[in-house]
């Protein structure tokens, strides 16, 4: 048997790539070329001219999400470059597909400047209904999605940032009744203040947690530190840490309810995990290797682990949010997605897991579940329309069926 | 029946636009999951960031043509925007798979300006292995198309002038032999100077034609015109009508052997044809009515008449070029598209028919046969390595066996 990359190499290799651009349409006779292109396909033109909304009627802009990136953190590869970037790309596509329906097609960019990114994006957001930015550094991949969210007319989302936190936060809620506890009573440690670390932050304080301290590679950030910060960081440090407390990470998790790590392999020791609040949560996700394994975890008194691993219970797999997230809002034809709509998902992936099933093993779906991106899609493009950032009504009944349809066929 | 109208808006309604994009790997497991995405994908990942040119192995870059349009010269609807543009780019992409196998995907800039329009492609050319540019009005669409072949290491072709003008000249070879007449004998007109004109002119001025005189809608062009020129036009005046004849384009065709029309409706008559020298060549392109209705023409003596349409004899349909042209160059990885890999399509389409099966009125083979784009691919792939501009070396017969394969399947 071949290792992983030997065959990871054939895969990519046999086929050239794993997207291929396919017709809906045939072309086998002169009829069929007067209907798909020249003189009869000027009829759609002169229709979306007249009507832009349109445009998601007869073109495939409704069905199409770009995936963005730069390539400057590519996985743990980091700054690889826009074509070494391909792989992951493509490979992002792919999942679209399989699990949503979603036609997805990458576009690495060739420069790491702000400006450039936005513009290439904002020129060419006629031809998608989404975009998804993917393995774009931080702190640039804020201010790249800040900017477009204002300058585009379509749902734009950071993968790295809010499917990573969507799917903390469903595994969260669950791990939560596992200990029965409420959300406005914990006390939350964020270590790792990139992309995912942030975005974990803000949805975690838009729903009311109070007591959040984010830590660094520098340790505990707090208004007034001087060293390793940035805006991001600055801001983060006015809106958590209440009591301004300094220190290292072992300092931050005593006596918390809840650790989540997006930053380095055995950065959680055993003591810290003993020195939290009783039934301590983990959600080591540092890959390939966690910040603590979850046998040491559990040994030390952990109630419920989770990592981003697929060999552990409890993955925390972004795979679970993102197409459900785009196939709802494509399907209302949603101008943005909003914290209302992450939430909605969150809710719907903790919800896959009935109360009878759920255990300290079991808090987050597997990915290959059929039902999670249907929910997902059915309860993101509900939020959409009753948030008003739909552009279509439709009944998340019938989305919930069709994606369900769409994915097993 | 309905009218073409009606099935050309049911068709792109029905399956929301015609393409779509497919994974050519399953993801029916977690084991699927870690090869075509993390952590099997890091592999082509990291070759490709050691080996830049093994992104043409590992990703679809190397079977992908960009479809790019700003939406300014849609078909004969003129300035419709980038959202009305998308049905056109898709139907282009359409052609490309069906008659090649080519991947092509739409991109709608949205903008007219030549720097932005320029800037967008050339980030995003790491994605791509070739740059169809399609519908940009001239003269903008000669400076974009001449920025790009320099800033960007793929092949970059405008198909509305170099489509239309090699086609032309395929069917200019066979029209020749049929009136037994010699290129660089021969006096022509070209009516006409937006993007196909102006192609039309360069290619036969590369192959020797030494009589050529453009004419526009204000008539001749020549040197120290004043009306209506720039410096697209400018540059025609230098390289043409020699004798520095003035006058309308009646003036121009009085003695002359070919004409070509790129204009509008009725803009030639059948007094103009019988002022032609023995045995005129007609090539009359106005969409969707000639400049002389092949009836008119022939009545007036015209040998051989060609037009655009699909309900005459001797169609110039581009569809006979672009997708063997990128074929080939996709096929041996070509840096650009040449001169001499223009004029090799031209003389393989030319060369499908054979000298018995010659004709007035089979001078152009039809769009479905199918030996076409294979032909067209060997040529063009041969002449890429012939002149240097190919990054592998392939057998042409390879390429015109895979290709007839590709199309027939």
């Amino acid at each position: 048997m071949s290792s992983l990359r030997e065959e990871a190499l054939h895969l990519h290799r046999e086929k050239q790539g794993k997207l291929t651009v396919h017709s809906k349409v045939a072309v086998n006779s002169s009829h069929d070329l007067s209907l798909a292109y020249s003189p009869g396909v000027a009829e759609p033109c002169k229709e979306i001219h007249t009507d832009p909304q349109s445009v998601f009627d007869y073109t495939m802009k409704g069905n199409l999400v770009a995936v963005v990136s730069d390539g400057t953190a590519v996985l743990g590869l980091g700054n690889i470059g826009p074509h070494a970037a391909m792989p992951v790309m493509e490979g992002k596509a792919v999942l679209f597909k399989a699990f949503a329906g979603v036609d997805a097609f990458p576009l690495c960019v060739d420069s790491n400047e702000i400006d450039k990114i936005v513009e290439t994006v904002k020129l060419l957001s006629p031809t998608f209904g989404g975009v998804n930015l993917e393995d774009i550094a931080a702190p640039r991949c804020f201010i790249i999605e800040e900017r477009l969210k204002k300058e585009v007319d379509i749902p734009v989302f950071h993968d790295d940032q809010h499917g990573t936190a969507i799917v903390t936060l469903a595994g969260l809620f669950n791990a939560l009744k596992v200990v029965d506890k409420a959300l406005n009573d914990i006390k939350v440690v964020v270590n790792g203040a990139g992309a995912a670390g942030v975005a974990i932050i803000k949805l975690l304080l838009s729903l009311g947690v109070k007591d959040i301290v984010m830590c660094d590679s520098k340790g505990i950030i707090y208004e007034g530190r001087r060293e390793g910060m940035n805006s991001v960081k600055e801001n983060i440090a006015r809106v958590t840490n209440h009591e301004g407390i300094r220190g290292d990470l072992a300092e931050a998790m005593k006596g918390s309810d809840v650790f989540i790590g997006v930053s380095v392999a055995g950065a959680v020791t055993k003591e810290m995990v003993r020195s939290m609040n009783r039934d301590p949560i983990i959600f080591a996700m540092a890959n390939p290797t966690p910040e603590i394994m979850p046998e040491d975890a559990y040994e030390a008194g952990a109630k419920v682990v989770g990592t981003g691993r697929s060999d552990f219970p409890n993955q925390v797999n972004n795979v679970l949010a993102f197409p459900g997230i785009f196939r709802g809002s494509l399907d209302v034809r949603a101008r943005e997605i909003n914290e209302e709509m992450k939430v909605a998902a969150a809710q719907a992936i903790a919800r896959l897991i009935e109360k009878d099933e759920l255990s300290p093993e079991y808090v987050i779906p597997a990915p290959f579940n059929p039902k999670v991106a249907p929910k997902v899609a059915a309860e993101v493009a509900r939020e959409a329309m009753n948030t008003g950032v739909a552009r279509i009504q439709v009944d998340p009944d019938e989305i919930y069926k069709r994606t369900l349809q769409m994915t097993q066929s």
